[in-house]
């Protein structure tokens, strides 16, 4: 694998908000190249069906792989809910996603076992968190609760909003959120309304936050097998969409917490 | 065109949400044949650039071009911003739209000679109201807002909702809605917004629903053309979609106003 060092990770989402989870692996690994995927000209994928969902994903996956990355990021919580297996079935490099690594890292910090995760429609109804969590641990409770409102929330920029506040009580009814100590915040939008959750929640919930998490996961990985880049020079990124969606470079900016670079537009036949 | 009368109206949508036309369609033209299509797989596109939405808009008319409608209604007021050029150039048939409709109600019902817009960004963005409207009547001033959170909260169902309510009284602010007389809903989710929108912006303003508008224009021009179905029995209604997404059933009946029928699922490729 140590020819491989030099050569990028490969981060992909639905739309942009995987680049919370770029932003993330920028600070636990600053010297590692990376590659993002946005499929901006068909995001979003949560209100799609699976079969949708499963081919999109992919025809991503052989993308990438055709870029030589040396590790694979599903960054997405529809995608990782529905098609992180047909990820893997293609891959030559290891695969991490989100759920995964919330799942854990959830398990790891509910004191009373009893796990609360927010996410879309999709993700929810997947009951991919549940899985992944009583794979580890089949004794924690898990309370779900879907919350399509935040992903247009978010890109409103109405992060600390009145309307935000609302229906972030609206979704978190006291009920749900008096059964769990622990909450998963499962779509990678969700950490911009961080601060806001916490305050909706109470300072005794703990918020896990799906995009560290798997950064954290990814720079372990990379440790344990070697994997690092040993070059000490900057890093290249480069960003791949589908699409230049309205408003997208303040969108990427607000997501990735720095300017948004240049961005190179495939697309696919269809 | 006398032979044709038997044919369908086609009607399409980027998603569902062009369903309300057919609804007002259904009621104005109760004798008459419709085939809608809406492109699930690949909604919302008012987020998407416009060169991708005026080739899926190709795309869409020649599919329900070879299906032998005889009238075309872009049904989705981000495709009629930028795309019905496109939609006319490849259609044989007559083609009417969202926006030239609810143009030409705004201009007829506006006293005072101002009007307001509410849509997608894309369709705000695009300033094609303010072109149709001036193109009818150049000396009406035209102030336009665009709405970002109501599709996703008609999609959540929220339609008499404090968070909506908060929502549209933060999109209609007093300036806003004190320069109009007569206010458009210029997208084809609105509708269902009607009445706690007119309840934000008060009794006195009037509300352009294009849905009900192109209905009404459909209506006169079949009868100007002599295209009326003749035959007085039960209308077949046919649907395709390119998607079945997450409770599209009972999103497609809130907008229908109806149960929502079998659906035929087409796939594009790519």
């Amino acid at each position: 694998m140590s020819e491989n060092r030099g050569h990028s990770i490969g981060v992909f989402d639905s739309g942009i908000g995987g680049l919370t989870v770029v932003k993330a692996l920028m600070e636990h690994l600053p010297f590692e190249n990376i590659t993002y995927f946005g499929d901006t000209a068909r995001v979003p994928y949560g209100v799609k069906s699976v079969e949708t969902i499963q081919s999109f994903s992919a025809q991503i996956t052989d993308f990438l792989l055709d870029r030589q990355v040396k590790l694979l990021v599903i960054a997405c919580n529809t995608m990782a809910a529905v098609a992180s297996d047909i990820v893997k079935s293609r891959s030559n490099v290891p695969v991490l996603d989100v759920i995964d690594a919330g799942a854990r890292a959830a398990v790891a910090a509910s004191q009373r076992q009893s796990i609360g995760i927010i996410g879309t429609p999709t993700t929810v109804n997947s009951n991919a968190y549940a899985r992944s969590i009583h794979a580890l641990d089949n004794r924690v409770r898990v309370y779900s609760q879907a919350c399509p409102l935040f992903v247009p929330l978010v890109e409103e920029g109405w992060l600390d909003h009145e309307v935000t506040r609302l229906t972030a009580q609206e979704y978190l009814k006291p009920v749900f959120v008096e059964s769990v100590d622990t909450l998963v915040l499962g779509c990678t939008h969700y950490p911009l309304l961080k601060p806001l959750l916490q305050e909706v929640v109470g300072a005794k919930m703990t918020l896990i936050d799906s995009a560290r998490t798997v950064a954290a996961q990814a720079a372990e990985l990379l440790q344990s097998r070697q994997m690092y880049n040993e070059q000490r020079c900057p890093p290249s990124y480069h960003y791949v969409v589908t699409d230049i969606p309205l408003r997208f470079q303040t969108l990427g900016s607000r997501f990735l917490g720095r300017d948004m670079p240049q961005v190179q537009v495939v697309r696919f036949a269809g």
